[in-house]
């Protein structure tokens, strides 16, 4: 046995160890199937009759320790028995048969293993136990790994179909400049096949399996520098190694390929299915959603945009910051039309007349169409002339970022009257997005070839839509230490005790730097309320770390600059009131970070009007809830309204902040928006906006308006606890707004830390 | 000229009205095309064209003003030239032609035109003019009409294509079974082409256009009879002519011919569009909705979904009543499925896991899956007796409405192993829908072919899924008056006025009849918070009608039997304060028709503690609103939360019925529920489950539960309103909900009427 060193596959540029890891994955020399079947309609014999019918180059050494031939070829008993140590092995064989020969993988040097077998994360403990002894060979052998469970990996270019997926099985597959990755491994021939009916092509496929070595990210960012991709699409289950991905992602978006997900779990009942299937947790679809918008990938909802958005994709750059994304939609079919602009405004594109300048163009240019959203061709006729002259005048009229072309039932047969002006402008300064409405093949497949996107489903289109105009650039940097303390040591931290001299509750609520804080009640839902299943709290990981107590909270907050008003923390046997640093009336609250849930077991009385009443409220306390030593005391301070802000270090994409309506009914509509942490203060700005309860804190029928900037700055602050590590989840419920111009206060704050 | 007397095209069954319209509609021996053009590329041009293609066996006219020959064949000059009364004539010419040959239409008898002709009401003033003359002339004559802007009407079993569609340019249409209907007209040519991409063909397709005389409705009934055909689908713009539209949709339930309905719409841009295309005003998008439930119509939000559907449609039978749906979901590929879960859960489905007996009949085959919500074949292999075996058993588990079968790459090239099973279990007990998820043309043929509907993407098999699941039978009955005085006289409408002796508070709020209201404060956002555009109110014709000043509402409330607490009305003048029914504190309300928003004028106080606060309070609003006259006078009295009844008489559907959380979120989460009226207490409580606001009623978080049966009772009495010509629209806002057991109280009426 000797190691393979006349490469048959001329590898692509570059070098050091990305481009080797590329090469080993994607343009090996040699490759052993190792479990090959002699019969080609079971899975196991499909590799090697896929690699023969893609007339793959490279050398081809079947494994099976029973036959020393399968479909007509020689096969070998062993790895160890080959003539060579392949570059690449792709183990097909049963799980005991396959755990051997991987081992036997390591130990003969092959550079990567990839792995169909089943039977490891998704069966339990005695499969989780076969993944840790894959992750041992990999560590101690150096030996690359993809999957287990990976239906395989694809060059397409080179024939090399790593692969048991049924769907490769035929000669003229569809080679292109997209890579793809899936989670999972049936998708791999979904996006081949469908691609090909629609003149998209692949350069390479990786089903990744369970990722016990390579992740998604990893593989794909092996292949950026591959001259011949263009960009990705991803179906993904899990955010499982995340970092990987995001780390692949922005370096995508610098290299300017762009990048298309699809993820599963936008339901309950979906992400289940993702545990169930995997062994990996599914976080909820919004904290996906967060984590594709910060790193620069586009989502779509739908299959077909999918497989179709990526040429668009291209097209669109990704802004820096949001401005309502605009989109002209110019069709020869009103009711065609109407069934892109239906799923466009629900995704949030602005479907937009033109200008009055624009407007002007087309009277000039003798184009009749009445004012409107839709620029509706049919009065001026569905003609060449008619369609070319008018997307002339749209691709460059300044107000549109993208043109929408949707063209009715003339597309099937009469492609020249409709369609052609449309591949004639393909070069314009906008990008198109084009939806045939009846069945147009033909005229599909010359879009395509133009390089124009286009569409089959109209929800796809404005999917695919919605997805290009309202992704961003990724964000480059990673968060800095911000708090001069660099890492928090809770156990330190120190907070002065009020003592009735100082400050007025006014200068304490307004100023910069306090260690006190003012309780306000709920004016909407009482004091109090927890979040439930809306908090970031419910979803982190309960029962690890250490809960700090509210003054401890108050404490944390203030280092981050969020504004808390004064409280003063009393002993719960005194008897009689000390002299506050605020006046009557007063609140008292239990304090302990034993009880989160303080109204709910009695814990919160409001509204104490004097000294003797608060004195006769701690007694009270005491005799309610025996256990508790310590009780706050805090102002009544009313706001306009209140909010929860929050932040979590998710286990899969790291530190996140949110900001939620507060009161009752935010638990109920779920209304709330998340960035990855930190966000700046324009960013909390666009979170704000997003919420729909938060109207009425803006002037809403009359109503006085909060102090937006306040919270805005708030949430930034907040934010700020990426770069504390220590921190695993901080919130505050209610921040209570104030009027314009008078902040935000916190009135209540659970940490924990680790 | 002669009338057309020997019937070249045999008609179908049936006699009478109906049947005629269905022959000269659908079954002409002649026809004429008038405006035929002798350029086959023009739109004109094309039906002679595509009647000759498509082997039209009647007789066929060409007409043409300027020629004696078109396309090679004898044109005549007129209508009045041709040597018969054609039956049918499809008049295609430009607009002041065309008005004068439909005038020479009418005279000479023909039985039907369609207009393809645009210039009407779509273009303004002068097109609604000529609108009216036409519809002078059927009514004149007798004629019927089709259009005008209809694109054309088509029976493909006869080849008579009417159409200047230019998707019909072909020889081998689809011919099935199902009829086509649209108010676009484009869309004739979408469903055509794309359903004959996938197996789907038509018996006939209609585009309505304008509606000037026949509606879309009535002709779909017309054809109702025809045993050739199995199922309608309808693309609609609007709900004009609803009524037509109604009674189809009922009768088509009864003969068991499903009806799938696509409309757009959805959002508010999407509605925009509908004005500015058509002319018709498009109501909200869940007014739609309550509508197509109400007539059991089935409705898809993809297009795929409205191609695709009716297979499916055809196989599942309509509840009567909710349960919920319940759906298996079988799939040989796990990521595959879950992109149909997803969906299928946002729509409302639930994907169930089998029950104990299902899984021990599958355990007994054999069969080897894990208890998850998804019935997953991998480990037991994609081979053709797994597969069976399992559809087998899961179509006869009594546990499952229908089963989602989505296959994997087999299915491409290998449908042997996995779709073939499908096809052979097509006549099993449950209906299956099936998703395959890779490009699989031929299988989905021969899945077509057997029968079962299967669907190109994942999103328009849930679609079609849901909407076949979620669909109800159509209420059958009209609603009959349940007022005993058959029609209100809102000038009588008596009330007696409190002068301090009789009843208390509580035996008038628990009481039946009685004649004064209660005025309670919101709890959580103040009194007579408006709806805003919530409310059905704001949707209505304003301006129409007299509104009932809120003494007057509260006796109408009463003759319903909807809760009302005591009330006083005083006039404004009084310098001292009557003894009331009620005890202090009371609310003090202005009393006028004329003022809809009391409190942002000023004209509540809350609260007030004794008499000569009272007539304090009545000197102060005196004076602060000098026009108002009379004074309403309320006890105090407080509920656990409010919602916001109303009724409608929708100008398009009918009379509405409306429930909505109260308060201020409501209108920013519009949080409603809508059904035609009246609904019976059954169909109230439902109403009542699908408000998300209404959790915090029904003991949410262990806050004390509402009195949801008497809201239920509140929300039937309301709606018996739609036996009242006479009024146009009620909103009780708020209705106070007491806790359970307690009942609820309408603390504010507004009423129009007549």
């Amino acid at each position: 046995m000797r190691r393979s060193d006349k490469p048959q596959q001329p590898t692509s540029v570059g070098g050091g160890e990305k481009a080797r890891l590329r090469d080993i994955l994607f343009f090996p020399r040699s490759v052993a199937v190792i479990g090959q079947s002699n019969d080609p309609g079971k899975t196991a014999g499909r590799p090697l009759k896929f690699l023969r019918q893609a007339g793959f180059s490279g050398r081809v050494y079947p494994v099976n320790a029973q036959r020393g031939e399968v479909l007509g070829e020689r096969a070998w008993p062993s790895v160890e028995a080959l003539p060579e140590v392949p570059e690449h092995a792709y183990v097909v064989a049963s799980i005991d048969s396959a755990m051997e020969a991987i081992k036997a993988c390591g130990r003969a040097g092959v550079a990567v293993a990839t792995v169909l077998t089943d039977g490891f994360a998704e069966v339990g403990e005695a499969g989780r136990a076969r993944e840790a002894r894959l992750r041992e060979i990999v560590a101690t052998t150096g030996m690359r790994m993809v999957g287990p469970s990976s239906l395989g990996i694809v060059n397409l270019r080179t024939g090399m179909l790593l692969t048991a997926n049924a769907a490769f099985d035929e000669p003229n597959l569809p080679v292109g400049r997209i890579f793809a990755a899936s989670h999972s491994g049936g998708m791999i021939g979904t996006l081949l096949s469908r691609g090909k009916a629609c003149g998209i092509g692949f350069a390479g496929l990786v089903s990744v399996g369970n990722e016990v070595d390579l992740s998604l990210g990893e593989i794909c960012d092996a292949v950026l520098d591959d001259p011949e991709i263009d960009g990705y699409l991803l179906f993904l289950e899990t955010l499982r190694h995340a970092d990987r991905l995001r780390a692949f992602a922005q370096r995508a978006a610098t290299a300017c390929k762009p990048v298309l997900a699809y993820k599963l779990g936008r339901s309950a009942q979906g992400r289940e299915l993702a545990v169930t299937h995997t062994g990996a947790l599914a976080g909820e679809d919004d904290v996906a959603g967060a984590f594709f918008r910060d790193c620069g990938i586009a989502r779509v909802e739908t299959l077909s945009a999918l497989i179709e958005g990526l040429p668009l994709l291209g097209r669109v750059p990704a802004p820096q910051k949001t401005r309502n994304p605009c989109a002209a939609v110019v069709t020869t079919t009103a009711g065609g039309a109407a069934m892109v602009v239906d799923p466009l405004a629900s995704r949030g594109v602005d479907v937009a007349a033109p200008s009055e300048a624009t407007y002007g163009r087309l009277n000039a240019a003798g184009i009749k169409v009445s004012r409107s959203r839709l620029i509706d061709l049919t009065l001026a006729g569905a003609r060449y002339e008619i369609m070319k002259a008018t997307l002339d005048i749209l691709t460059t009229a300044p107000e549109f970022d993208l043109i929408v072309v949707v063209v009715g039932s003339s597309a099937r047969f009469y492609p020249e009257l409709a369609v052609q002006p449309i591949i004639d402008s393909a070069g314009a300064g906008k990008p198109m997005a084009v939806f045939l409405v009846p069945e147009a093949l033909q005229a599909r497949a010359a879009l395509g070839k133009a390089g124009v996107a286009n569409f089959y489903t109209p929800e796809a289109c404005a999917d695919a839509v919605a997805a290009a105009l309202t992704r961003r650039l990724p964000r480059l940097s990673s968060p800095s230490p911000l708090l001069p303390s660099g890492r928090l040591r809770p156990s330190s931290m120190g907070y002065r005790q009020g003592r009735g001299e100082g400050a007025s509750p006014q200068a304490q609520t307004g100023g910069k730097a306090h260690s006190f804080a003012t309780f306000v009640p709920s004016p909407l839902g009482g004091a109090g309320n927890r979040c439930g299943d809306l908090c970031l709290q419910a979803s982190g990981a309960e029962g690890r770390g250490r809960t700090l107590d509210e003054f401890e909270g108050y404490a944390l907050l203030d280092r981050l600059g969020i504004p808390c008003a004064p409280s003063t923390a009393l002993d719960v046997n005194v008897t009689h009131a000390p002299a506050l640093l605020f006046g009557y009336p007063v609140a008292l609250k239990v304090l302990s970070s034993a009880i989160t849930h303080k109204s709910d077991i009695g814990g919160v009385t409001l509204g104490i009007p004097d000294a003797p009443a608060l004195v006769a409220a701690i007694a009270a306390m005491r005799t309610r809830l025996p256990q508790v030593g310590r009780v706050l005391v805090q102002p009544m301070i009313g706001g306009i309204g209140e909010v929860l802000i929050g932040y979590r270090h998710d286990p899969d994409i790291g530190p996140l902040v949110l900001v939620a309506t507060g009161g009752i009914y935010t638990e109920i509509y779920r209304d709330r928006s998340l960035r990855l942490a930190p966000v700046d203060a324009d960013t909390a700005h666009e979170m704000i906006a997003e919420l729909q309860g938060l109207r009425l804190l803006t002037g809403y029928r009359g109503k006085p308006a909060g102090d937006i900037a306040a919270m805005a700055q708030a949430v930034a602050a907040l934010s700020r606890l990426a770069a504390e590590p220590a921190v695993i989840e901080a919130e505050v419920n209610p921040l209570v707004v104030r009027a314009q111009g008078e902040g935000v206060v916190a009135v209540d704050a659970v940490v924990r830390v680790r």
